[in-house]
Parts: structure tokens; C-alpha cells; sequence
């Protein structure tokens, strides 16, 4: 199970109503924060979610508009009490600005912070659980930048207990089942696996791009998605302002969904030009239907 | 005129609702920021104060949830195109913060920012104006810091026009009554400055008193102010939580207004642990009567 909470869709100014960028990746009850723009704390106070929850924390870049939320919250988890170490994952120089931070603001906190270093160039595995992976996505921006991908891993087999009762299948011959082998019954009989076993659900993948120009090869890289969020700063009156900055417009994000053939499309940070994103989601629509705008406080579940 | 606009009155833990410390002084349409906590930015865009129209940002001390809001906000003015240099007060070692944030976040700014040390130890000028002038007020916290007393200057005298009339005055006598001379007429009669003049308006003052314990010293320099903060962090059950940690409680902040003689006395910066400020009030105005909680979003004027 993975669900996406949008805590923040706006780009870097940000409006009385909107927060810049920041999301909350749940996989089966496990929280990670990506991105955490000005406000990310109250944001999940708001949303529901306790922030002593997060697993971890994963960094696109560190332009303000995603990072500056970060350090309050850190401090907050101190005040909180929180004692297990949190895995913050950022490109560099984050290392540099963690210790000027923790040297000025909080040199007694009482949890270790764990800081691996994002490769932006390399589309590889930073991460690993028993039930998912997440792998950076390079993305094309004014300076380093990473996307994040996050896989579940396939679930293991389930055997058909209907099958097991016909079969008469001791312990042995279910747990070779289970390891995806064909089962010989005492008759001599083989019966394939892809009869005794199913897979009980389906595992699901998200990817988080954002900020970057458009890459047909980040489309590649999360080719058969089931959920992409891509930025989508403007519309298409802004192509070049867009490409100058680092940015996609809204159809360019679809572009990388139909390309990728994603399941669904989520857009967002949004430029403060924007008041209404109707603009932008009509645009990516006519490239990419299943286009929904990232709406702060709602969560999307990924089946 | 003085307002002063609360835009956070929470403590260092934020809640869905409240912001930490943050407000804004207005003196003749010159506006100030007074300390700066995680969201200030959007706070003055909900409260309706554009933030470029900043003349000066004063920092009592360097605890994150005085300041944390003051990097996106100086990036922000950087997008918003202003050029005009802007002035920060705040205590050591405010500059190496500052030199961090600008070195690995905005290496370009588009404007100056010209850092004023404020030493935590003295009651001394550090600002001044042709209408007002600003003091340091030494606080007592588990770190250094001081508050500001923001004080007009008397208005320049005004002379009366009827008495222009009735004792028939030249210009060269107005300009002595200005200044606050008595004036000899003609045949040698002398008319007291204090008949032909009036002072328009009363100069009025403000003190913000963030974050301390009780101090009967400071209570002592800002003896008649009209309007003073004081943080309340906590009620009596929390006396000794409140001495430890260097902040106060409600009834300690309306004794320092008592002492003092303020006009009227606001609490701010409550602990997480009051749902309802409403003890802190009833506290405090078992001291000092004239005391009001200090709603965010809300302007209180100084008459």
C-alpha cells in the first residue's frame, strides 16, 4: 500500500494559501517526507501526521523553497524527544549546511541525523527495505538536483489453500510453493507452480521529479510508473522562461507521463502567476488524460 | 502612531494553528519586523503587509524559533525584486548565520543586508530616526538576548492659531514659539511659550520583551511605556519549569507591566501545553488588569 500527501504545491514564492514543495510518502505505515519547504511542520500537524512517525527524509535539491522547512522540523523532533536516528538523503552540499545548523541552532539534539550523499548524476538504488526500494531520478535543474522513484518490491507468493486441500501438500511441498517451484506429488505428478500460487497484490511505484527542465530520458527512467508527480511551474504561454530556469510547463510534465506510460499523472509547483491551476491541468490534460493538480492536505492512494 | 500586528504567539513548538514569535511594529506607515519564526512570510501576506515595504527586521535572539522564518523571507524579497538594503539587529553571531545562508542559498541577492550587532549586555540606542528611536533591553534567557523599545520622539510643537491672531505674530515669532520660546511682543509684553503652543500628539511607546525571566531591572527601563509585550510561556503550576528554561509565567510578565507602570501589558508565546490561553489571561490580570492575549492576525494600536 503507498499513498502520496501533498503538504505543499506551490514554487518558490509562496501565497497566504500555499506552501512550497514538501509530500509525505506512506508505504504500509511507513512515513517519509520528500522535500520540506517553509511550513512542512504545521503542514503535517494539519494533515494529521505526527512527524515523530518519519523513517526519513529524502531532498530533491537545495534551493530554499525545498529545504527551509526542514531545519525547524528537525528541532521540533528534538523537542518532541525523539531518540532513534532519522536518515536524511540530499545531494551535496547538505553535509556542510547540517553542521553549520546543528553548530548554531542545536548543538545538544538529542537524536543522531544520518546524511547519505544523492548522486544527481546516477539513476541508482539509494535505499532498501524488505518491502521497497526508493532509487534516484537526475533531474535537469539549475543546480544538482535528484528525483526519487519508490518501488515496492513484489510480494511474496501465496499459496492457494484450496490447492493445498486437493492436493493433500505437506509443509515442505507449500514452502517450495511459496519459493516459486513446482511441487512433484508422491505419485510423481508435477504440478507448475503458476497452479497452486498467486500473488496477492500487485507492487505499485511512485516517482517524485521535481524541480527539472524536460528529459525524455527521466520519461525512460520511470517507464510503467503507476504514479508520477512531475512540477509543472507553467503553462505553455511560459516555454521559454521554463527552459531558462530549470522548469517544465505543464504539458511538458504530461509529456514525461505519456512517455513514461505512467498510470496517472499528479502536477504541481506551481508558479504564483498561476491563481487558478485550471490553466495548467486543461494543458497537461490534452497530452496526458489521467492529469490530476496536486491538492494540498489530499491524499492520493497508489492501486 | 505605533500598531503592532501579532503574526506568531506561539513558543518554540508550533502548533496546526499557531505560528512562533513574529510581529509587526508600524510606526507612521514604517514598518519593522520584530523576530521572525518558521512561516513569517506568510503570515504578513494573510494579514495583508506586503513584504517589501520592510524598513528594518530586529531579532531578540537566536533560538530557531525566533528566526527560522527569516531566510525564505530574505529570499523571497530577493525574488520580489527588491534593491532597496535592508537592516538586521540581532545579537552574535548572527553574521556567520548570515554569511552561511547567503554562501549556500542566495549568492546573488539582488539587495544589501546590512547587520547591526545588538549587544545583549546594554540598554543603549541602536537605531534612530527623525520621529523615533529604538533601545536594546537586556533579557535574561538561557542565551543572549534583548528585547527593542521602540520610542517616539515628542512631536515638534504646534502654535496656536488664535493666538497668531489675537497678539498679531510675525513669522520670526512663530518660529521661537516653534521652538519653544516664550515671545516678546512689541511693547515688551512677554507671552509664556506655554500659552501659544500645544504638543499635537502624546509620544507613545512600545517594549517586546521576548524571550526571559522575570527582571525587575527590565521592568525598571521600560518604566511608563504605553504598550508591552512580555512572553507568558507559562502559568504558575510551572514557576520553576519557567525559571529553569529562562522564560516566564503569566502572572511574573503582569508583574514586570505592574512595576513598570505599563499602560497595558500583552502576553504572548505560550507553551504548547495550554490548548486555551485563557488561564494565562486570568493569571495575569490578577496582577496587572490591563492585560489582553496577543491574537495572531490582530493589530493593537498605541494611543
Amino acid at each position: 500500500m503507498m499513498k502520496v500527501t501533498i503538504l505543499g504545491s506551490s514554487s518558490a514564492k509562496p501565497s497566504a494559501e500555499l506552501h512550497p514543495s514538501a509530500q509525505i510518502v506512506n508505504i504500509d505505515e511507513q512515513y517519509f517526507l520528500v522535500d520540506a519547504g517553509e511550513g512542512v511542520q504545521q503542514q503535517m500537524f494539519r494533515c494529521g501526521i505526527n512527524p515523530l512517525k518519519l523513517r526519513g527524509i529524502f531532498i530533491s535539491h537545495l534551493h530554499g523553497d525545498h529545504v527551509f522547512g526542514l531545519f525547524p522540523l528537525l528541532s521540533t523532533l528534538g523537542l518532541y524527544g525523539r531518540v532513534m536516528p532519522l536518515r536524511i538523503f540530499a545531494p551535496q552540499p547538505f553535509g556542510e549546511i547540517l553542521q553549520g545548523f546543528l553548530h548554531y541552532f542545536e548543538s545538544r539534539l538529542g537524536y543522531e541525523i544520518e546524511w547519505t550523499e544523492v548522486d544527481t548524476t546516477a539513476h541508482v538504488p539509494i535505499f532498501e527495505s524488505k518491502c521497497f526500494e526508493v532509487w534516484s531520478l537526475p533531474l535537469r535543474h539549475s543546480l544538482r538536483a535528484s528525483g526519487f522513484l519508490f518501488r515496492e518490491k513484489p510480494a511474496a507468493l501465496n499459496v492457494d489453500k484450496f490447492k493445498i486441500e486437493r492436493y493433500g501438500l505437506n509443509i515442505c511441498q507449500i514452502v517450495a510453493a511459496k519459493r516459486g517451484e513446482d511441487v512433484i506429488l508422491d505419485d510423481g505428478t508435477v504440478i507448475p507452480n503458476s497452479e497452486l500460487t498467486y500473488i496477492p497484490r500487485r507492487a505499485v511505484s511512485y516517482a517524485y521529479c521535481s524541480d527539472t527542465s524536460f528529459s525524455a530520458k527521466l520519461a525512460e527512467r520511470v517507464r510503467g510508473v503507476d504514479m508520477l508527480y512531475h512540477e509543472a511551474t507553467y503553462a505553455e504561454d511560459s516555454r521559454s522562461v521554463a527552459a531558462e530556469r530549470g522548469h517544465s510547463t505543464a504539458s511538458q510534465a504530461a509529456e514525461v507521463a505519456r512517455r513514461a506510460g505512467a498510470g496517472r499523472l499528479l502536477i504541481g509547483h506551481f508558479s504564483s502567476r498561476y491563481k487558478e491551476p485550471q490553466i495548467l491541468l486543461q494543458e497537461a490534460r490534452a497530452v496526458f488524460a489521467e492529469t490530476e493538480i496536486a491538492v494540498e492536505g489530499r491524499t492520493y492512494e497508489i492501486k
